[in-house]
């Protein structure tokens, strides 16, 4: 029987989900049944939900698992008085912070995913946008007010890195996929030489990249193993002659590969 | 002073900054000075991060806080030894939860946010190219394998939403802009009559539309506000006349239109 967990928050319930999701991956051989509960903005609906985990500690064979970023205190006394293993994230945070630095917190609701300063939301959707329209080297002249251009072979993951650094890090992330054409002049394609230092270098091993490919264009000559192979082993040489810093892709989540990529290129975040 | 905050992981941080940002957005009176630390992967790592935090609580005014999701027991040891504020996440909830659940955790490093399952890793990256092929109305006739469409006028934020929940929730998000022309004709797009279920509304109010527009593309008929006024008055009532659930954005992060939508149309997370 999968072990109920509830995800409770006030907000979108983004942190609290991420702080849930990592803990339960420490517990691989159990089965969880996951639900999410954002915006309980009243009394009411808290104490619905308290009913409803009272309801499951009654039948289930373990105790549900509930994790609360709540910050109304009236609502939070509710789920604590619940059955259920509760972890009320303010109770364990924000009291020692409060107590051990001698500041106050301002316990208002939704602030951590909220549109906060608008400014920074403004930077955020220009850097999607701007990701968009220099995606897969659709323009190669504007690479100026680019904060980084990914370089790499086609399907090597420059798309969905950039869409991440642009949606999480509002980077101004441009990509430029490396032809079997630009592969075969050598060195650096002519649009990208005025911008040398902003150049990440993406590859991927020929297998792997082969797999992709290959759901895209079935059979084509763009998804044989021995074009996959040269393009990559071009790919890497030139990273390697023209000092371009890269990464191996193929066994990374797109986090893992953005993470990577803001701390050996000292990118900043522009929140 | 801004008071110093340290972020360390022995993978990407993304769980530890996350936690972290939300709970310090509660003292919003106090300036912060952050710094991450992923992929803290051997004790000599850690050891010199401890030094630099030391350090800063010899010289700053009040103790440095410091977020640990660090998993290997002896770094955490190191961690917990220094002079500052420190929160082990895997002491505050992984004992707990074995010891009351009675399950035992696998104590690996770097789950959270890797590549775990690829099944669940191609699913997102297809729903990434999914959401790029289908955005703006590129591609109006597939809508049939898509999981939700976003129906709204230029520039309401249905892209930086469809990316969003590719990414995140791995969904196939379509979307459809609203011309003009569309709402003169009124009633649904033709191509959408057949996929009514699954279409969600966004609008915006013609103001923060004028302002977005206008940045666009300055001094345009596209950005006056009576253009503006028109085509969202004109969408709300598309939306009412053709029962499509919708929401205002003008006042949301994308986190929270993405919740929203996930919570109001019962998409389901595909990971």
């Amino acid at each position: 029987m999968p072990k109920s967990v509830f995800y409770l928050s006030d907000g979108t319930g983004i942190t609290v989900e991420t702080l849930g999701n990592t803990l339960l991956t420490q517990f691989e051989q159990v089965e969880f049944n996951k639900q999410h509960f954002p915006y309980l903005n009243s009394k009411d609906k808290v104490q619905e939900i308290v009913q409803q985990v009272n309801a499951i500690c009654e039948t289930d064979e373990s105790l549900p698992l509930v994790f609360s970023t709540i910050v109304e205190p009236e609502s939070r006394v509710l789920v604590k008085s619940s059955n259920a293993l509760v972890f009320d994230l303010f109770d364990i945070f924000i009291g020692p912070i409060e107590s051990k630095l001698g500041i106050k917190s301002s316990r208002h609701i939704g602030h951590s995913h909220g549109m906060g300063n608008s400014d920074i939301y403004k930077a955020r959707i220009d850097s999607v946008h701007y990701t968009l329209d220099h995606d897969d080297g659709a323009k190669i002249n504007n690479f100026s007010s680019s904060d980084i251009i990914l370089l790499g072979v086609s399907r090597c993951g420059k798309t969905p890195t950039c869409l991440y650094l642009a949606l999480n890090y509002g980077t101004r992330a441009a990509n430029y996929p490396l032809t079997p054409e630009d592969l075969q002049m050598g060195g650096l394609p002519q649009c990208l030489q005025p911008h040398r230092e902003k150049i990440f270098g993406l590859s991927i091993n020929p297998k792997r990249l082969q797999q992709i490919r290959q759901e895209r264009r079935p059979n084509s000559r763009y998804a044989e193993l021995a074009q996959c192979q040269t393009e990559t082993r071009n790919a890497e040489a030139l990273f390697q002659q023209e000092n371009v810093p890269y990464l191996n892709t193929s066994t990374m989540s797109v986090e893992e590969i953005a993470t990577h990529i803001l701390q050996k290129s000292k990118l900043k975040r522009r929140f």
